[in-house]
């Protein structure tokens, strides 16, 4: 029996034309899910509280060498439909663009593995295995998504040697980065409580107002550092001071802010609750406002050395594009930051530009180019 | 003829009875033009963009000898009425208060003063005149209220030689404080614009938040001054900073921040509208965010030295409560902001503590203590 190879540009498009918008499973994992059962994959749908996953696997279960790709399928709200010049699940073609939500981030990437390794696995198939974690959801809270995922493959003796998110790592330029750790991520929300009064009579009241002010001025004003050898520079950023009082002879009672941290490997998610904690204690002392704060850490930093694993991907990238990829750590989180306690992960994609953004789209071209660079990766990986 | 002379407890609940809040006349100043018209006041209404108010004479035109009197009745909404323990326009006389909206700010002020007026001008007709300025728009923009009295009076040629306001003036006990001043007042809108961006990647943003809450914490931390000989040091409240970012990995392109200034004879509203742009603009620099800002002087400070008028007022209160009252420049601004650019002016009235409050009240005896103050300033002023 013998098969054509799968089109990626047309599984990324039929992807497209699923409306996966978090948590909607949209018809792309069932879509998926045929095709890779059809090829040989034990496929399970590991769902959690409503959040819809997928798992396959192609080879024996618990193979010294199973490699893993990790994605989703879900995708960030279409926004304001009338801004598209598209309609954004048409999947429409134009430009040598393939148009519409989640064209980049991430069902290009998605499509571009499973064709590669639906055709690998029937042209020349390994000793070993591969296994697929497909969420529906990433974009959203991501407490059902690869984290179910992960667990699910614990309890089942399911494991992966390696691992390579799909996620889109190229700026501008196909082949030029790929991701090797991330940054983590911790946000804490601020809340100072005053005293209410008059403004004409400030010794009677205590002003929250100028705690936060405080509070934000010392925070943003401090280095947390300065890079580390894989690492940029840990950053931190205000990104909301509200108190909603509409009276500018009335101090209020409340005032809120939040902040976001995305930190390197000199951090921790406790080291920097720690040092947040201390800055707003100082802050009510020396203004008697009390300020009240929660955290929560998304993503502690990580990283996978450079070493085997990516020196495997990017000699794939170099050869199919011609571009050396760059080791980054930069940018947002991904899923990554969960796979990460289970085994080496590195991250590889086309270029992200215009994702989460209207008029999402992906050059053709780059996907035919990403599953020739992940077919690459499949083939070293078992030769070697 | 004889009168039987005007109950200033009766006339109060009267007032509180018309639902006079701004802008709204509610019958206050319909009442008090038929009873001052029938004590031979020549009255006149004048409105103005629809804000109604009232002029009331006794004696000649342009008399140099000319006491007036400024007040309003006007209220401010009575809020969550469900909050009141009785029906805010229901004048109730109940342990010794009289209860609604109004009862301290400033029904009772205007009714001793009108009270004291009448029976004075009827019992020992003066060489002299009195006038009366009372508005209907205190409580809100005040832009057609007293400045629309005092505008009118100007073309008609009409004056007041001085002038008592009859708010109220003691913070806890009858007789104990009078205003010979105001502290000014402004207030600023600052609007920093910066560049839209994700937490992950601040070096591609501008963030407008790190810019206020540098402004702010510059300016809440400055000491303006230390007081002079009639004045409290000035005061500057941040009185709310909004952004309205719901998104903890978005840097928002725009924050907003307000600051209000109360401020003593040091400052003006052109030297302090100078400082806050100096301010913003060293921020702005430091940052790169832009940041615009708008004022608004209220009222400029004024005094009116410790002097004859002063004096007589300060006496007339001792001679009635057994207590000598503060000369003060303490509080919120009023209308003598706009009376002392045509005459000198001081503040006179009782206990102010419930005004603006839920079940505002007043003590039914200070009431009476307050006709008799007037009635003794009067007296004093004319035999002087
Ligand atoms: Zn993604
Ligand atoms: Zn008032």
């Amino acid at each position: 029996m013998s098969h054509a190879p799968i089109d990626p540009v047309d599984l990324t498009a039929e992807l497209i034309r699923c409306p996966s918008v978090t948590p909607e499973e949209g018809g792309a994992l069932v879509l998926l899910e045929a095709l890779l059962s059809g090829a040989g994959f034990e496929c399970a749908r590991v769902d959690r509280n409503g959040t819809p996953n997928l798992f396959a696997r192609w080879g024996a279960k618990g193979h010294e060498n199973s490699f893993g790709f990790n994605g989703h399928t879900d995708v960030v709200p279409v926004g304001h439909e009338a801004n598209w010049s598209v309609a954004p699940f048409g999947a429409e073609r134009k430009d040598g663009f393939l148009w519409g939500r989640g064209a980049t981030d991430m069902k290009s990437g998605v499509a571009a593995f499973v064709a590669a390794a639906v055709d690998f696995v029937r042209r020349t198939p390994p000793d070993g295995a591969i296994l697929l974690t497909i969420t529906g959801d990433e974009e959203g809270d991501a407490t059902d998504g690869t984290v179910a995922l992960l667990d699910w493959m614990v309890d089942d003796g399911e494991a992966m040697s390696v691992c390579l998110v799909g996620e889109p790592t190229c700026p501008d330029r196909m082949g030029e980065m790929m991701k090797i750790g991330r940054r983590g991520s911790i946000s804490a929300w601020f809340t100072a409580r005053g005293e209410q009064g008059h403004v004409a009579y400030p010794h009677r009241a205590r002003n929250p107002v100028h705690a936060i002010a405080q509070l934000g001025a010392r925070l943003s004003a401090h280095k947390l550092d300065a890079g580390t050898d894989h690492f940029d520079p840990s950053t931190l950023a205000l990104t909301t001071i509200d108190v909603g009082n509409g009276a500018t002879n009335v101090i209020p009672a409340e005032a809120r802010m939040t902040v976001n941290i995305r930190f390197n490997d000199l951090h921790s998610g406790a080291s920097l609750t720690e040092w947040l904690r201390t800055e707003a204690s100082a802050v009510a002392e020396a203004t008697g406002v009390d300020i009240g704060m929660e955290v929560k850490v998304s993503g502690e930093s990580f990283l996978t050395p450079p070493g085997p694993l990516s020196a495997l991907v990017a000699e794939a990238v170099e050869a199919e594009t011609g571009v050396r990829p760059g080791l980054s750590t930069s940018g947002g989180t991904s899923d990554a930051r969960f796979v990460k306690d289970h085994c080496p992960v590195v991250e590889f994609g086309l270029v992200g530009k215009t994702m989460h953004q209207v008029d999402e789209r992906v050059e053709i071209a780059q996907i035919g180019q990403l599953k020739a660079v992940y077919s690459r990766i499949l083939a070293g990986y078992f030769a070697g």
